[in-house]
């Protein structure tokens, strides 16, 4: 970093580039950025430029001295960068309307990053980003990897299982948005709260709420029984939590938990949106189309309010604080997937877990916390099982790892269905699989 | 045991009885019994005498010195014994009906040992399995307990956690059960069979098969996944495996694992019986009364062949083997529910697991098999965070507890209709449910 | 804190306060402290009032307004704290001559803070930190206790284990001055070095040490291996590291493990030393009288420069740097003796440790760092398990656990002459030992 | 074992072997042993001609169809081989004496299996043990590598983590011979009495004694703490416990801990000795020396009663009956050199145990005992360290390796002294140390 920081963003033309874009110029004088490049592949060159080019006009109205490099080249974009963030789409869109879409019709909910489609998502994704780890090794082996491509709890465990390149972070904005959400419902600035989070990605409790140093839960646990006060996301169905639950959960869930505490609610809303036809796919697509035409304008150059309603929100702080912190060695709180370490007594030492750390020059390091509360720590234990065996499946396009997998997992409710969805996704999502090569003409 | 022994059997007037009867029998000559005491209830006088009299009339015709007590005062039978066998169903088969019935109603799976009806038949027991354990420390402290009833992982976690008296075993017909189907599937004599088994109770995995002791276990799995050479059991639906489900999972799941991989098969079969109207409870019923009437027979003076349809094939060999062992020092191996010390390394070191054993005249120790497959710890896992929250809900009479058992539970679909069910089953079991109290009214 | 910081020093008459006097002077900005106040016993009168008034004039001359109080009554000082630090020495150097002495006499080596001296300083200092720990919770529950008294390992161990007040931090100067002797020999500023520590009190070691978030423990081992480079204390005798051994242990460490991995080196020094009697108690008790010479002086208004030779070079900086980032809820890495939740995989969860921590308002948080290397875990889980026994003794006052804390140590070199020495350091200590009570009279 | 079991013995032409004989001739009702291979190395040849025509003679006169065959050819004799014990000793007597006299020179304890010889020993043993292992891989896949050549816990630490072939036991007489003795002490049969063994080899404690099942641990700790009736062995200095320590340790140490708890007065001991040139070795030198004059009688035809003073009692029924049960499927207790696996909760899963196991045909696997005491634990803790580096060091050839090995021993009393006596023994052993190579001459 000796001449200025080289950020290279895979999946640029993503429609949450602005955020980013916006974060770091906003930053500039703590975080100068000197080469920001946006990388994505053939089939995106089109939302790449547009992107890009509202990038570009971005950073030249805030007059920062920012370089913004647009190309379909990922090996010369990555060769000697610092940080490289990864929020690419396998698949687009499209392959996730089938993740949302196929499940509901063998009667399991249908989800971007839970469930067969959470599988499948992860099986399309982590072979690239193994080969991002694979070339950063050799091309710019002091960078780390910032990864945001769901499911990132799965992804993170791949990476650091299997991958090359050990500097890797997987980063979710739930934990920033939760802390934000908690400060609004308790009426006090964000800095003053502390969530002690621990758990994995999608799957992460609140242990603890502190304000000022003090501990707040039993406030926090009375907001959350209280329907009306109730944490949610925009993403997922709101419905609202059982009260006494919820006290005797002693902690925090976060918004996913409801597809595991709530699964049969959530099915039967999806079956009936399945008829209509409004999968949040769907919701999505349109949403971006918008964003795209908003972007597309030439007098655009600031990121505008309509992408705040996508659902990112904070996605940018996410990020840029953790380049920060790692840049200016700041040694502040975040909750990010790491290597577990001990940290969470419960769970696997070498897998990845979602839990405070500190950040400094060093990377990310956990925050020990000891066992999870015996109300959540089986939960918890099923999915990292699952996600182990993901993982596996996903590496090495096992079949009978991936059908393991889509077994075990907790919203799928039937081996002979199981089987059934599995083929008919594998049929279906053939063209970014390929390491299930022969055995998909085989079924 | 200077005089010989003295074994009390709690829930004497089990149908069952005849069967542990004949085993004791049988092996006169091993384990010279001396007094057998059958303890039951004021409720249950009726069935303990027609079934201690054909106790009687069987012990006399087999030419044996034992004496075979019946009594309702427990304390009495307790003193100075030296193994104590607990057998009973607190709230009768009346009771298991409800377990069965009411989560059907609420769009969940019934069933005696697993979900909302193996939580609470678990709850009615565990308080009455502390006092007999707080009367055996006072009146026979050097005895075992052995435990018999149902959900025996649940009960014996109680009794390790909470329990005065530390001479405590859980045991499953399941384990020698299918050691004897396996052997016979294989066409060997079951003595050269030995299963690596590991988990919790109906929550068992046979990691490797050992013929002679070398590992069979690749052509036990052909089996496994041959749907017309399944091991099932006579009280499951015998829905088959998917086959290369079996082959992923890489070891041998019990029958009671269909619950949690077949979910969804098992709950649409049952939303059909119970528009019939025949839970398994209501046929068992049908069984009893069939069987008290033939016990009636006071010509009849051995156990009656109709008895081995009721279900509990070899539970006397699993018992009368044990206290064996124990008595004659033998350091055989036996799959059995004991603290688990670490044996399995995934589970907490003070909870109750089930895994292979052997037993001396110390009792039974268990057998180091470190880590489980990640195939299966997970729900192992679970499972176990399921057992000892319900557990504690049990010995507290806690409604924050056994609500957050029920919506852990992996069979319960909602948290909403968790606190339905909770509350209607509450209120059907109340009169054996006295540490609940004052809430049950509260609700 | 909302009218100002109150700080609590127990032994307040120590030479050491001075030190900590102008450390707050420093930071007053940062850390406005209203009120200290130093507390002694009886014994300690003129001290503290020599140390006392040396305080209140560099407190004038430095123009902060904050108040110094004097005082014999510990629970009037307690009432209300922020923050207490503990610094008192039971039996005063007097006794710490004999921890020095008596073990050289029988052949084994004699220090303050290891082997059979650390002991016996252990088992005078713990039951009265326990009875502070148990003031603090009733006169000021939320305030931090701040143990800088040795043995600290075993004295956070035995606050951690029995105390009744659950905020506790054990604090050393070492790693701080380790820190600042490397950045020296790196020829860099310190605030861009960062080590990786871990284990236990005056038994931890440097995995690893950043610059800039690189690692240069190669270099630092180069150095280390230098017989003229090597860091060493000013108490400890200085010793050269054999170069090679150096490389292969491939951590860094401290200065008091020459204790263990020079044992007999050690011991031959100061069995000559012991003959010509200059003990490092006595040495100290030489340069103490001394600083109270210059102390009393009233012209004197600053620290003096000769408190430097006393050799708790930073023991002030270790102090207020814990003080401040609770107070700011700074966020900083700071190296310090808390419970280990599991951040040492290899040392008991519950037990202290010496671990780099996060320090928030929340308290210091310890950073996961997996297990030891193989090289050095042996060794710190050997003397934890001391530790341990040695807490539990001094807690107890049982006699055979302070016979198996001495002979398990291993400086102590036979279980009969470990029982010879126990029994006259009882009687030579009996004072400050009333725990052990009629014991004594009997042996 | 189609057509009877061939025994396969590595190092055949020890003094020990008639005793081996015997067993087997005694047993061959239950142990139908068709072929016996003494195996042994040119420079043995005329041991192993001496040793094994007594054993012909003694197969011959005892009427048993066993075939002996002696051959200096390893690989012939393993081909088909069912079970292969290790007895021999790389540098024969010659080498022994150098590791129990150099140490002494520079002021440490010498011994065979302990400190610096122990270490030695190891690294000349392990070696042969891996080729052997990867032979029997190759050659005799499903035969069980029994190994007695000491330090056993070192070796089998190697063969577990280094070597091809998986089905390894590590053997010791250490605890069937204190199992002998207590039933003396305590006058009752042997089969009555259970020790709960638990640790390492030559550093394993007796957690518990039980007695038809009952603990009588506070008897025999009154035992152990009377010094005319403590349990010693032979070869270690008689040096009576320290009662109080016993009671105070709860557990029953080994003969071998007298060097970890008794280490300077062994010490003192052996320098005395030194002076006068009687090492054990020496004394086991003259005694070998005795033996094979006595086997050289042809008219000897059984195992002559003055090989019980040469101080492996109860060696062959160790080998035997661990023969025995495996080839019996007998399920019985013996304590064993074992892949953890769990079974000591604060030991390495991965790593070598000596603990109770049942053996089974499917050979022996161990019984979880929890956590050791933490009266003990923190020395195992610290051998197994040692123990993990110097396996390391053997299988390297790692200068390093052997140095840290040496220094973190606890029997070594100073770094520098450590490479000194490093480099001499290197040197001395040098042509048994092939995997050193270069290195020696370079220091
Ligand atoms: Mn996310
Ligand atoms: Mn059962
Ligand atoms: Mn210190
Ligand atoms: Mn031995």
């Amino acid at each position: 970093m000796k001449k200025g920081i080289k950020i290279v963003t895979i999946g640029g033309g993503s429609s949450y580039t602005p955020e980013f874009v916006e974060g770091l110029i906003k930053r500039y004088d703590e975080l100068p950025v000197r080469e920001l490049w946006l990388v994505d592949i053939e089939e995106g060159r089109e939302k790449l430029n547009i992107v890009g080019n509202l990038a570009k006009r971005m950073v030249e109205k805030a007059g920062v001295p920012m370089e913004v490099h647009l190309t379909l080249e990922r090996r010369k974009a990555l060769k000697g960068a610092d940080f490289v963030t990864t929020q690419m789409r396998v698949g687009q869109l499209k392959a996730r309307i089938q993740d949302e879409r196929l499940p509901i019709k063998y009667g399991m909910i249908g989800q971007e990053t839970n469930g067969a489609g959470g599988l499948f998502k992860g099986m399309r994704t982590i072979p690239v980003l193994l080969e991002i780890s694979e070339e950063m090794q050799e091309l710019c082996p002091d960078a780390w990897l910032i990864n945001f491509t769901n499911p990132a709890g799965m992804v993170t465990e791949a990476l650091l299982r299997y991958g090359s390149h050990p500097k890797v972070v997987g980063v979710c904005n739930l934990p920033i948005n939760t802390r934000m959400t908690l400060a609004k419902l308790l009426g006090v600035e964000v800095e003053r709260v502390l969530i002690e989070f621990a758990g994995l990605n999608h799957m992460v409790y609140g242990l603890d709420v502190l304000l000022d140093g003090e501990s707040v839960l039993e406030e926090v646990l009375d907001i959350m029984s209280d329907p009306d006060r109730q944490v949610s996301m925009r993403n997922i169905a709101p419905l609202p939590w059982e009260p006494e639950f919820i006290r005797s959960l002693g902690v925090i869930p976060c918004p996913y938990h409801r597809y595991y505490y709530k699964t049969g609610d959530i099915l039967e809303k999806q079956l009936e949106e399945f008829k209509t036809g409004t999968t949040r796919a769907e919701v999505v697509q349109q949403l971006e189309e918008e964003l795209f035409d908003l972007y597309k304008d030439e007098s655009l150059a600031v990121k505008p309010p309509q992408l705040e309603e996508r659902g990112g929100a904070y996605y940018s702080d996410a990020a840029c604080n953790l380049i920060s912190s790692i840049y200016n060695d700041r040694g502040d709180i975040q909750t990010l997937n790491v290597r577990n370490n001990g940290a969470i007594s419960d769970l696997p030492r070498d897998s990845a877990v979602e839990v405070n750390c500190v950040v400094t020059k060093a990377g990310p390091e956990p925050i020990a916390i000891g066992e999870l509360p015996v109300s959540v720590s089986g939960l918890v234990q099923q999915i990292k099982s699952f996600e182990r065996v993901a993982a596996e499946a996903s590496v090495t396009g096992s079949y009978e790892k991936a059908l393991l997998a889509m077994t075990i997992n907790p919203l799928v409710t039937s081996d002979v269905k199981a089987k059934q969805l599995l083929d008919e996704m594998l049929e279906v999502h053939k063209e970014y699989l390929p390491q299930f090569g022969e055995r998909l003409t085989q079924n």
